[in-house]
């Protein structure tokens, strides 16, 4: 299985929701997409969330099990364990030996996967709709009845600590990620990478991976998503068939995780290696998430870093790549969708002869603009669109609704709070927007990180 | 009462106790400290460590009580709460009101006070001999009988919340330590102040503060230091009649902390602050403590510190200060006494109409040409000498090895540990110092604290 962990991964991911996001509109006007979704939820007498979301383009359907766990929940000095979880849970059940589900998967025709971020764990299938109740029992029996040997944990985690060795350790831009995520977050578990240290995977234990287990693989402590070609009650039926039957776990404390204290401090990280070729530089602040921000503040973000880095239509992009050609790879971007304060980030890279110290000066004269002037009202409304639209295209990929859905229940939101999230972006001003650059892009409470080439003398 | 909590006043008091162990040398030669000490040490049946430092010059005792217990043992989202403790530990217990342990103490001409550092929490009096044994009661009797309401705790937390105001936010360079702290250690509690963080002093409450007592102050998690004009058997009985009545505590678990991970970049860490006239900046890397480290790397450490920049006889103070006469407050140190690794620090500040970039430039000289050439035989004698002297020097103060023992035990260290040191200083060769100044002092794996005024153009 492939497993999206390290935060270079879920990068990836995050931005390819963000495509689907701000993928180009289309040409048809479009209905209303609150009357076309038809989305149901409901909730098993065991806890378990269940969101089904209809769409007959095509006879497959995909299933999502979140769970509302992450590397932020990690205990102290067990980072990693998340994410060990999920290759765990591909192991043999007390029903059925490892790979059995995999091989049904496949033998049907259809692909799984699973993944690891902060703050959530997905497993998902893409299958034909007529094998939906074997992949709900699949998943239902994996949820509590996986069996874990010393043995068995010891290899997995040989497994896990290559991974790491393959995906952080042998590549710059990671390593230099993971410090600047521990440098830009103080106290904040985000702090930690989501594969974990090295010195702390190499200590993970069949106990604890138990006691993990035991405490969040619980049906009230997860999150069921169902997209495709099914219908609802249908859906509903075979729910309580499976989930249903698993008895409710151990009530689980509120998330409470420690915050971030005020940043008061201009932080650099930079790494040279031999290995980087092209310098680059990324400059990322603390944030509001949609769970921590005041009403209208991540709306009012996600436009910002629309408006400024969301593609060939932003002023980074027009300003340094097409008019000034000194960039390439300029964006923004905002990781709206956790749980507790996120990050805001600006990034870029030299074109040609042009000096990364030039680079950035001119990224930051783009950020000090529109925190003194703010953005226009022409901008504003086409970013609008470009938002409110995504969310229409985000139907054409079955899984794109899933994943809004599985990522919003899991970081605090609720199924409202994505039927009401055009709405809320429609709302957002262009003073809401001049507000939140200067509140949050000072850069004197700006964290930097630096990608060097070895001969590289220095920014 | 003052405790010194923050590590500014923690670095105060480091400072104090290097002072000590590096004074200037008597001229007498010095008879052998081994045969002088004359320590003895004990542990109750209860698990209490008792240490007696016999030392007749005046008819005064100082009596410390230190607990296995400091900022770097509280739960994720706690901090603050070790030395929250402190404070409440000099309220009423069930046999005493509040007070009456501090008049007690006032009325025989003695005084008292109380510490609390990341690896443990200190208490002492210093008083007339005669007085030992009431004031062991009063110990004795405050570790466990402490009464705690709801709200005295809160009027308390209001009071180390004003602390916390006082000595950190009106404070740029204590502002800028908590951050370099956080930015030097990304996994390891030491990341964390000492003092904790505002928003989580604010939430502590009677519950957490009860279970913090009940956890670590118990007997089998103290040592006692008794120190100065007493008879050893004395205080053993007292010890016995006082302490030895308390039950010991539920056993500790180990404490193992989340450890370091290795660091590949450079860090910089910068606050402009109106109220900073003179710029500064200091250099920090995690390195083992004499706990943590390699038979003789902490050792090797000590002496790096000493011969780079402790004092006036110093590389650093030489060069800088009287050859170039560009810097002033320049100097290296190493918190060598801590349970997990450590840092080694060199800092300065420009003198006159210097630049900082060249003080730090100056200063990256010197730890080049160290770490290139090592230390002469001649330098590694003098500091070795000096060194040596110092346990000398430091009975001279009855808390000095009180405070040493102290500290030791507290951080992993035996009794042993003291009486070899001067033997283990000793065998340290100039070799052994080049290769940890090699190993650790690596400016691609440094963090940096810059605190400059506010019109400063930056550096």
């Amino acid at each position: 299985m492939t497993v999206w962990a390290d935060r270079l991964r879920l990068s990836g991911y995050v931005m390819l929701l963000g495509a689907v996001l701000t993928g180009p509109a289309s040409a048809e006007a479009p209905s209303s997409p609150a009357a076309d979704w038809a989305v149901s939820d409901f909730t098993l007498e065991n806890g378990m969330q269940v969101v089904v979301i209809p769409s007959h383009r095509a006879p497959i359907v995909t299933q999502m099990v979140w769970y509302k766990v992450g590397s932020a929940d990690e205990p102290p000095g067990k980072s990693g364990i998340a994410h060990f979880f999920e290759h765990l849970m591909f192991k043999a059940t007390t029903n059925h030996p490892e790979g059995a589900f995999d091989r049904a998967v496949a033998a049907i025709g259809g692909h799984d996967n699973a993944f690891t971020s902060y703050d959530y764990t997905c497993f998902h299938e893409t299958i034909p709709p007529g094998s939906l109740g074997e992949m709900m029992a699949f998943e239902a029996d994996r949820m509590r009845n996986l069996v874990l040997s010393d043995q068995l944990v010891e290899t997995e985690r040989d497994v896990v600590m290559e991974e790491r060795r393959a995906r952080v350790d042998n590549n710059p831009s990671a390593i230099l990620d993971e410090e600047v995520n521990a440098t830009l977050y103080q106290n904040e578990p985000y702090r930690i990478p989501v594969i974990g240290w090295m010195q702390e995977i190499q200590q993970l234990n069949r106990q604890e991976a138990r006691a993990f287990y035991d405490r969040y693989y619980v049906p009230n402590n997860a999150v069921l998503v169902v997209a495709g070609d099914v219908d609802p009650e249908k859906v509903k039926a075979l729910a309580k068939q499976t989930f249903g039957k698993l008895a409710r776990g151990p009530e689980l404390p509120p998330r409470a995780r420690p915050v971030e204290p005020e940043q008061n401090t201009r932080r650099t990280v930079t790494l040279r290696d031999a290995r980087v070729s092209l310098p680059s530089f990324s400059t990322r602040w603390v944030v509001p998430s949609y769970h921590t921000a005041k009403p209208g503040e991540a709306e009012a973000l996600d436009l910002l870093a629309e408006i400024l880095g969301g593609g060939t239509r932003s002023r980074l992009y027009q300003e340094l790549v097409v008019k000034q050609g000194i960039a390439s790879n300029v964006g923004a971007s905002f990781m709206g969708r956790m749980f507790d304060g996120t990050s805001f980030s600006v990034y870029a890279a030299p074109r040609g002869n042009a000096k990364l110290a030039d680079v950035e000066a001119a990224v930051e004269a783009q950020v000090a603009r529109i925190v003194k002037d703010g953005v226009t009202d022409t901008e504003l409304e086409k970013a609008k669109d470009r938002f409110v639209r995504s969310m229409i295209f985000a139907r054409d990929r079955q899984s794109g609704m899933a994943n809004i859905y599985g990522m919003t229940l899991t970081t605090g939101g609720t199924v409202a709070d994505v039927a009401t999230w055009p709405d809320r972006i429609r709302k957002v001003t262009a003073e809401d927007i001049k507000v939140v650059a200067a509140r949050y892009l000072d850069m004197d409470r700006a964290t930097t990180g630096y990608l060097l080439p070895k001969t590289e003398a220095g920014d």
